[in-house]
């Protein structure tokens, strides 16, 4: 019961062997250098895992199944990617048809948020929720909904871009294009524009702290910052986590989940976002959506990639 | 296969007898008269249906469901309504265990917006959509979820509030005693008190319709004017459109549904809401999320609480 795993990201690319519990027996983690295009970065791919499979003395036909996890847009069904985002020429690429042709199958196809929601759920901060949200703020926010125990996927597989709720019509625009989404204010890149906006006006603490370079300005200066009190930081924290609030509340409101799973950023600043957001969320809901929900901060914080490519696999296979 | 169904309104409720198909054998509107309390109310109900049955010469035993739909909160597996909003003393009441007691079982039970999306999904607007959602403008606005070929209730059976998305955070008041929510709104209620404010102020072609008698202004109203391309009218339904297409497009982006059905105010005006609110939904939503996706009228106007109430029977049937 070996699994192959291969999480596909514009900047890195992770590769393991694991057995179905979540044992890694063997890991790799490289570079995508996205600018050389699909076939070289696919060709690496296909040499890592093998030289990992030779390295626990596996074969291609002692792999149970194959779970592959990718930025989107995406088909599951079909295998194939339509368009990854900063990958030139990842068109329409038929990625499963191309792993079952090397290693056999069965090939399982999955995008990253959905795969990141079903890791948590398996093996992380979801396990034994029913009903549960998972949302994630790196460079954008993308989620992944977990309803009646199993990943909802909609009507073409692009359920769960609970990044993209109108929460400020008016407000900034988001990497979409749109106006005003979620995304476009909490979001890693949200959150900078926004910052280099309001310390190039107001300057004060971070401004001090990347020395006047408003590029340098990101989350974690903003962390670090509101961490030593900074007021200025502290204000625009609490004004981004009354945005994600209202973003949490719609979602609770629609999906009346159990819980709600918060990655990346929110995973490392735990109750500096948390707790806050928590007590915002509490005012914005009704009690008896809010009494016995969690919200809580995404466990799989090493190797997300491998866990999320594993759970793609053991989800197609329905192995739990 | 012989269903009995019950629909409870704060104004009144539908007793039928039908067959699994969704031919009506008998069919009896009630007033409710609230205000007497739940005794009377459930003796008048029993009393009714035992009615019925005998006008199409069936006996208790010739049932195979009981399907109630009422408003709620309440809790479908155990039967119980916990309190039904504008009828005094229905509170914690186990109308499963009241109905079992009078008719043999089962007897199923689901909230109003619920049942009547199940019927929607059976028999009206929504039929072979395996991802719809359902939208409910009256006197609130109510919300319905069928996802992956069932009803999703969420954690507590509350899923499907989707009247309480916010959308104009520092907006009027909502009839749950929050701020800015789409029920506040877009509702029967919601659009009757800003229309209030505002032929309060501009006065113009409404206010003569209620010859300045405010307290006659109503979406009825509105829709006449607006019909007449009265200005005013024109431009409050422009704007009431525009928050409802935000609430979708928040519901899009989180569920990619194939369809959304609109009951009640929209389903009656058609062509003058649906048209524009369509096109700025495709403004607000992505090609690929929109492309595909159907936004219907509700098609079941007449008798809507039989059909709910059948379906629900249904549904717990497992009879599709």
């Amino acid at each position: 019961m070996n699994i192959l795993g291969i999480d596909i990201g514009g900047t890195k690319i992770e590769v393991c062997v694991a057995r179905e519990d979540g044992e890694f027996l063997a890991w790799r983690r490289i570079p995508t250098k996205a600018q050389r295009g699909p076939e070289p970065i696919l060709k690496e791919i296909i040499l890592t895992a093998r030289q990992l499979l030779e390295e626990v003395n596996l074969k291609k036909d002692d792999l149970t199944g194959i779970g592959v996890s990718a930025p989107g847009p995406l088909n599951p069904e079909k295998g194939i990617i339509y368009q990854a985002p900063n990958m030139p020429g990842w068109v329409n690429l038929p990625v499963k048809k191309i792993l079952e042709d090397k290693f056999g199958g069965p090939v399982f196809l999955e995008n990253d948020a959905n795969a990141s929601c079903l890791a948590e759920w398996k093996f992380g901060a979801g396990k034994g929720f029913r009903d549960m949200v998972f949302l994630t703020m790196s460079t954008g926010i993308g989620g992944g909904l977990i309803l009646d125990n199993r990943l909802y996927r909609g009507a073409n597989f692009f359920a769960g871009e609970v990044g993209h709720q109108y929460i400020l019509p008016e407000g900034p625009v988001c990497g979409c294009g749109k106006r005003g989404h979620l995304e476009a204010l909490c979001s890693g890149s949200g959150m900078t524009k926004r910052l280099k906006e309001l310390v190039g006006k107001e300057k004060g603490q971070m401004w001090e702290m990347v020395l006047g370079d408003l590029e340098k300005l990101s989350p974690e200066i903003l962390i670090e910052a509101a961490k030593e009190k900074d007021p200025l930081a502290c204000r625009f924290l609490d004004q981004t986590i009354n945005y994600l609030a209202y973003g949490l509340s719609n979602l609770i409101f629609i999906l009346n989940p159990q819980a709600i799973i918060l990655g990346t950023i929110v995973a490392k600043t735990e109750g500096l976002i948390i707790r806050p957001l928590r007590r915002r969320v509490n005012e914005l809901c009704w009690d008896v959506l809010t009494g016995e929900l969690k919200i809580l901060p995404a466990l799989l914080t090493q190797k997300p990639g491998s866990y999320a490519s594993l759970s793609v696999a053991l989800e197609g296979l329905g192995k739990w």
